[in-house]
């Protein structure tokens, strides 16, 4: 991770945060005063963002020193040290919560994801996020898919095609929008479209499709379009699959599951920063 | 709520988004196209975002429009339309995520929080947010939770005091620290401190403070706190109120109870768009 | 101080004023060519602004080295040195006059703000500033008057609440405006309301505000209402203050003296900066 | 005036003072309530901004009306209207303190220009102003000094030369630093050069100087200096012009007199809102 | 076109250009003059860049109104008219420079692009772009490649897989280079890469790559190349291509064509405003 | 050269190219890996642009080093090397393609520059630039003039007079517009104004215009024009002089000649960078 726009973002976390100061810290500790802390988990999960929380207070100051005890990906249990924290004391605190709120969200999808990705160990599917993430933090949520073991589907709507319902609705059809997309769009992209029903499934495949996401279908039609399919298109499944059994979506053969729930309802692992007295 | 800094934050959404250009749609969909749809909740809750919704689309181009079926805090079920749309296929669809993703958001914040208003209905007890909230999306985040019929705590470090456990070690001592607070911030701000022991609220009181907040206490703990205070502060009860048991803790009298997971674990709230053929 | 959002400003303000290049400096001065000067007081006053002086400097050119010889609240005489400069002559002379505008508006605030201070010594009566700053700076301003000896009053909108004329006549009066705001804002601002007759003040006691601000009095009122107020209420005087016998004011018992002049007519303290040969 | 710029100065001073929103206003003005107010001037003097005073409320909310009672230039009295406004209640009172705090400093600096420009009527000379301005403010301040009668010196450091002494030490010499500004800047600038002596006035003559700065001068030697130029080289007379006797300058027969007290010791011209009940 | 980014841009094109004011204009120039003028072709080619030279003034002056003539794509000669305008006189001033810089760089990579298309036309071969555009223009100016009738390799490093001769130095040989994308890229991308013997094109299929690029290869080379690979994969052939006979590149069966010249030796197509006396 | 505003562009040129992220980079090359490369001329020509050079990979990650082998303004050959780089091999070709798109733009104009120079050499005339820049790099553009041997022209439309054809049509005459711009310009700034005719000249002259462009002149017109203006003020030749034989423009005897070309119609320098194995 780098940080060209990074930098921009989380500056602007501080900033909504800090806003025109922070006054119980400065009506309270001295300039001068330092301080020693160590982050602590307070959840089993898989940790992401180490290179964001040290990122945050070297931006507050640069006197601050971040010791890292563990690295993204890795899993950590409740009680356990995630990293030792010292420096003036009123630059920690004016930090700690952007800081926080930003290591536990981050952790809380790589957690989900971890989960996700060893319910269907051993079957060969992969799974992937969507583009429901949380507004200004993509990147983010993307790469922290990615630390719990999970793949990334397209970023944003110039980096990959995906022909849905609306569009095809709009286009005039299956057939219309396929060949349209590939006289028009970049020879780098490989084609998605969505489909609801074998017949849909049957069509995708004779435009050439290169990849068939398989939207909202029970386990037994999906099935029988990765059969119908064979090979001769990636497959995807799609469709509140957060709240699906996971394990038989990939018994369907599928080469993707993707998920938004991953992403667009997060649950924090609970993560607290401890002055030593 | 108004526009300033709120097109900013849209625009950077619509961008992240959006990219160098919608490749879909600019390669399936003519430029003159219209489509008509519809917003529909695929979940019953409390919707939030009228007009970030509408927003939005006119960001994105001011032919779209939109027409609310339902305003903000109106409870809405499963199937129900929210509110229709109109305009240039390719803007529609273009904005449809970005859009999508801020109300399922806030909508999933307001349904939380109303549950939780509702579960201590006719205690006295009012429901409050914390800064446990999303980097950049804090403003919209505690209008969802006012939304839902939650209060406000602080914006910010700036706009409240509040004196946490890291701040008395730093500070040395509940007594040393508000005494600073007093002396030092704007006389606006109330005085705001965090006590776990009786023996810590006996300390905050005789130091003169406003508020006090009960943090990570028992029931019976807190119940007593609330006895020994007896109106000579405002009382706040905090820690992980998202997994407590929300009646008992309003029947210990504490004026405000503060719940992180309002803001740090939202579970969004599903909301489709639906083309009309 | 700290460097978040202020780095921004002052880059801001560099690039008012250096525009598209410093083109006498690259013209007649050569790129290897050090200097060396120093900062002098051309008045008596109270200096502020160091670190602001040194950040200018090193957003220019961090070769540019700045060496206080006074800190922020100490007074000078005309002709004393105020830091030493030594660097590239060209960056120096890029930056001079932005680092010059800010710490002599600055130093003219806390100058000012120290003879207000001052000329009610002994009385109790506390200095407050205003939202009458400059547009940009501010967090600046305010950090002048409180290095001059005074406090600050609310930063903005959001971090304080006070109810004035207009707001009582848009709301339907004292109660209605007072009972509104207690139901809706955060518990953590206290409710300030300004009152420009007896009767005003009156019923805002009544209503409960917390802070009652005595506008525009005479002297003999303003003293009416701080006996009548009797403890029940903060007090505090304004309305041109900057042109009022500050001493008699104070006399009469108010808490605070908002002075809007503090910051609206700023008078600057002269520096200047002078090279050796 | 144009708005390219302006908006995004004005956006961010609204941005500072309303922060995350005027609470007071949300919390006891309803949405639907409008108002009608009036600007009035609390003192005589010229007025300056009505173009920024419209934007500040355009940009706040579109539904805002400000009807012009006078024009930018025009001289006002105590007492009398400016402008009228009517339109949303609280949207007036969120854009108030940001409107005023510019006009008001605004209508400072064309008060005092004017006043100065009409301390010398007749003598033929013309007024300026520096760069000694509010960092972030430029443009409207020397606008304001327009429109007080007076002239703008260069708006930055890049539209103009200017050679002053430390460029001179810097450069090794009067001779040097002419030269090299002739080889190396725009042939679209004149060459500007400070003089505080008259040897060193001779010396910029045989230079080739476009224009003399007479920095510092008594009226006498300032008098001496402009006979010897005799029109070789324009004059601007400088240093602490805001004390001086501007009469007696004027009178030496200097073509310009530079003034930085006109924008960085500026007394606002006080003016007011009031709403009708 | 639409107008999320493009906005922040052209603002910051005229900002660039109008700096401080448009000095001339607003000097010589009443406030109220009205012009009326007509854009010109001063030279035979491909017009693009009717929205950006509509938008340009919009953003200037909501009163300039432009009423196209041709629109983008479209062939003009040499004496043409493109568009009239009529407006206030400062106004279009003020924008004419940055508009014209604008259509006069997008037509001129417009009208490039054509010839390169004409030159291969029947043979099966499309034109595309690459990277080597113009830093803050590479949407424009694909835009513009796209308007002259060819197609648009990928935008940024994000949207397309291309493993060039450094990649494989650094990742290790072709084989590692290829399989370590294939794990690790999303899905929704195909995989390019570089090859410049054709030992290297039979790695390259081995290996499984989606699109081979001949890079710097004779026309014979080439040739083998492509009836090596047989349609296993997409060819592009590249390397100086604004200087090799595009003819015989094309007839070599290659799939693409890319050429940096396109974009990086831009030669304006040369068009006027005359305002009409 | 310095940063502020420099590192702004600089930024956002790399946050176009790398969008989300340099996905080939990140797949298939590890962390750690670094690498050494040289940077190479493929092409004889004046290279300018190292601090640029220097300063992208800076930005991008300040663990690369740049050793420059040649200097802004040196004459370089086809195959010799410019400079060297070691570092990371993921941040070395994620930064790649920004920093040689604009030392290969700058180095063209530079190359373009000098040859134009010195075609004239001995002549006494001197090559500037103009305003027909690409949009976003002015200042980059016209660094690269001075460095090939060129002057500058104004930078913007504040920073210089130019009263063109257009504004002489608005202004009503000659006349007019230069006495406008006498009264109500910066004293600071030279009045330039365009003639096409003898007859404009002599009224240029006679109206006391300091620099007079000879625009769209025949050779013996623009001889003919200077022999009338004797001294009296400067001249400049403008008008497709990138078309004319400069020799014999400069062999009229004026002062300055404007090329637009030179920024309008640049000629990438070309120059690769290739890792050693």
């Amino acid at each position: 991770m780098h940080y060209i726009g990074l930098d921009e973002f989380l500056l602007s976390a501080l900033s909504e945060d800090i806003g025109t100061g922070d006054i119980t810290t400065k009506c309270c500790i001295s300039e001068e005063a330092v301080s020693n802390g160590v982050f602590r988990a307070k959840q089993d999960g898989v940790f992401c963002g180490m290179s964001v929380l040290r990122r945050v207070f070297y931006l507050v100051d640069d006197n601050i020193h971040v010791t890292p005890l563990v690295k993204d990906g890795d899993e950590v249990v409740s009680g356990q040290n995630i990293a030792t924290i010292s420096g003036p004391s009123r630059s920690i605190l004016s930090g700690e919560r952007v800081a926080l709120n930003l290591v536990q969200h981050m952790s809380g999808i790589a957690s989900a994801t971890n989960k996700a990705v060893k319910s269907i160990e051993g079957t060969g599917a992969i799974i992937v996020d969507t583009r429901k993430t949380t507004p200004g933090m993509r990147v983010l949520e993307k790469y922290a898919v990615k630390t719990g073991g999970g793949n990334n589907h397209r970023f944003n709507l110039a980096d990959g095609i995906l022909i849905k319902d609306n569009h095809i609705v709009a286009a005039g059809g299956i057939y219309n929008a396929i060949a349209a997309v590939r006289k028009n769009a970049p020879h780098t992209l490989r084609i998605e479209i969505e489909a609801e029903s074998l017949e849909q499934v049957r069509q995708c495949l004779e435009a050439g499709a290169d990849i068939i996401m398989l939207d909202n279908m029970s386990i037994e039609l999906m099935a029988e379009a990765v059969k119908m399919i064979n090979g001769r298109a990636l497959t995807e499944a799609s469709g509140n699959m957060g709240e699906r059994n996971l394990k038989k979506v990939a018994e369907t053969g599928v080469d993707y599951i993707s998920i938004g729930a991953l992403t667009h309802s997060v649950v924090a692992l609970d993560i607290s920063l401890k002055f030593s007295e």
